[in-house]
């Protein structure tokens, strides 16, 4: 998209500043120093846009500024050299399946945005240290923002790893955007029980194509995990703490995304991750055993209902979900697990229709207890089942348990049976 | 409500144990000591259960039991003597509104559950400590269970407030359930904002009657902060981490509660409480200068709807609260601040009727940012608004907006200024 006669064009072709490049700008006496960024479609033109070097976009405005020096021209990605060892007999092979999210993605200097780009088999080319340690087999399941992922997405996923098994890979690696990858760690966990390697799923906070890119050291500790520990289960793979050094391995089911931007931004919740890797070195920190007998089950149900009640929240749209056939309704309640007297009404309505009715908490950390309070005790008496798991979780599982069972009793015996630890 | 013949019973009179003694039971060879608590009236009646020193609740088989010993009789609350100091002209004048919750409860031994039953009277009689440092009035606004408290309320909490402003109190406690207790300060922080003296929310995780309570400190320390900082604003006291010795003082619009039974339950979103207590100390540790001119504007319109986005989420649903005529909506998305693409055309069609739309994220802590991703920008263009707001504080805002301005335009203009340290 080249740009228009805008004022900012003028500006920029003067300066011969291409976008991408690192340039100084001297404005009301300041000077700022950054890259330059694309205008961004639906703003106006009176101000030219850098990043500084803390990450913050600025944008300066035209007729202020006096004067616009070029420091470094933009590398082109393309032009990184990278050298991929030959496959070895002797090392460990391992499976790198691509979903897309940040870490399959690049900054579009056309539009500014970052969006999914790379298939699994860039990535391997990106980050040539990966096959130091391991024969990576890449194949591209989707290239999807994770926001767009939908249960049906996650069965794809499934789908493929089964048909893996026999295949003498140590573990299979999932490259997924990271605003959805808990729930699909959740389902995973779920459906592929004992799955004889192990599955992580490894997203990154920034693209692979900038420097402070957390997809590198994100993979390469992975891999170390898989080749080193031998451990199955479904594992979530991402920065620990504030320095770039240690890698946490969450249980699937535990995992939850606790902050937008941070690379360390998953949290096992109610524990501590699994396992830290930390320069290869892998220390376990749970008592956990991961020996689950294999079990394949696939299906799943979308007909659930995640519900956050707040002051305020209109029994109407509960009841329109009980109208439109939802099979369970997983409440994200207050406190121990609570929602208004207001919505008692409703609630026995939908446990006359054999609804199946689920408690969490918007706490997040601690547990449901019902029985400690009177509203919570009126609950029970009304149909609603306690369940001791963060809402994802229940939400996902309530999705896979009523896609595995005939009955609303059986499922609800599902719900109350420590699965994949995510009591 | 008198046992009937049941298993139970007849061990139980044989012991002559009576509900909430301390007793010792030999079962299956093992000793348990704990509070003998009454029969839940939908379990069976096989089991006795009692409450062990750390809180648990344990059943145990009544044919299994060898032998029960009444270690210590249950005291009765209503024996406890206390004495209120005379009202003193000399010392500060505070006004102690009840609005129930556990901070007003009592275990009702006959149930076994937590139920609001004390007035501010009654905690005033029960905490006579807090009669040292001022004279407190007091005053019962409603006693209702946290969770059942509708928009309604917080606006009665706060015609009351007004009415009490020329009244020469040094500041005014709410005390409060704490499950929507971050809701109602919310509220209250943008409908009284620069209101003269401190208005300050504390609840508290144990009921007043049970000795390891956070009440009786959480007030006391409430008092001592309100009669040595004089500080404006609306907050939330509670506990601060494990030890039984420091208060946090949050403000009202940055404040969740992020566990379901600690007493430390409450934390500041992205950053430090605003004070905090210790041993009558008051350590400030913000640089927000509380000096908003006062202004009150009560009204509020609950027609705003929060919808959690998550995978496999029904674009009929978003589709019904469109229909439905709710004013605006809240997203609590993913990541930086995303809904799926699914939602596209359902987002395009709410504003078009004029629906405020904005968004927040589901990760809870670190910043909105749409202008990061393809997905982020397309919601803009959409018409959505980031809101880097926790999503409870934007939803109530949202109600407090809506009632104080006249169309959409003005409402959005609201959101996006920062009016009491919410962003």
């Amino acid at each position: 998209m080249p740009y228009n006669t805008y004022d900012d064009e003028i500006v920029l072709i003067e300066s011969q500043a291409s976008i991408g490049d690192i340039i100084k700008i001297e404005c009301n006496e300041l000077y700022y120093t950054g890259m330059l960024m694309p205008r961004y479609q639906y703003t106006n033109q009176k101000n030219i846009v850098i990043k500084l070097h803390n990450g913050y976009n600025v944008g300066l405005p035209i007729k202020e500024i006096t004067k616009i020096q070029v420091i470094k021209k933009k590398s082109k990605i393309d032009s990184i050299s990278y050298s991929i060892r030959k496959n070895d007999a002797a090392r460990p092979k391992i499976l790198l399946l691509s979903t897309g999210g940040t870490i399959a993605s690049s900054l579009d200097y056309i539009t500014g945005a970052v969006s999914p780009t790379f298939s699994s088999d860039d990535i391997k080319k990106l980050i040539p240290e990966i096959s130091q340690f391991a024969n990576i087999d890449t194949e591209v399941v989707f290239l999807e923002s994770s926001e767009n992922i939908l249960p049906a997405h996650w069965k794809r996923i499934a789908e493929i790893i089964i048909t893996k098994k026999n295949l003498q890979y140590s573990g299979i690696i999932i490259s997924h955007g990271t605003d959805t990858m808990h729930y699909t760690a959740a389902y995973l966990s779920f459906a592929l029980v004992g799955f004889p390697i192990p599955i992580v799923l490894v997203g990154s906070q920034r693209s692979l194509d900038r420097p402070s890119s957390d997809a590198a050291m994100n993979l390469i500790s992975t891999i170390q995990f898989i080749t080193k520990y031998k451990s199955q289960g479904v594992f979530v793979a991402m920065h620990h703490g504030g320095n770039d050094d240690v890698i946490a391995c969450h249980i699937g089911t535990r995992v939850r995304k606790n902050h937008t931007s941070k690379r360390s931004a998953f949290q096992t919740i109610g524990g501590k991750p699994a396992f830290l890797i930390n320069d290869g070195h892998i220390t376990k920190n749970t008592d956990k055993v991961f020996n689950h007998k294999y079990e394949a089950k696939l299906n799943l149900d979308p007909r659930v209902a995640l519900i956050k009640y707040y002051p305020g929240y209109n029994p109407e749209l509960l009841e329109y979900v009980i109208k439109c056939n939802y099979r369970a309704i997983i409440f994200e309640g207050t406190g121990l697990g609570h929602v208004g007297n207001i919505l008692y009404k409703n609630i026995k309505h939908a446990n006359e229709k054999n609804i199946f009715l689920g408690m969490t908490s918007q706490c997040i950390n601690g547990f449901i207890q019902m029985n400690v309070y009177e509203s919570g005790r009126k609950l029970i008496n009304l149909g609603i089942t306690p369940l001791n798991m963060i809402p994802e979780t229940a939400l996902v599982k309530a999705m896979w348990a009523l896609g595995n069972s005939h009955n609303i009793q059986e499922m609800k015996k599902i719900m109350l049976k420590n699965v994949a630890f995510e009591f």
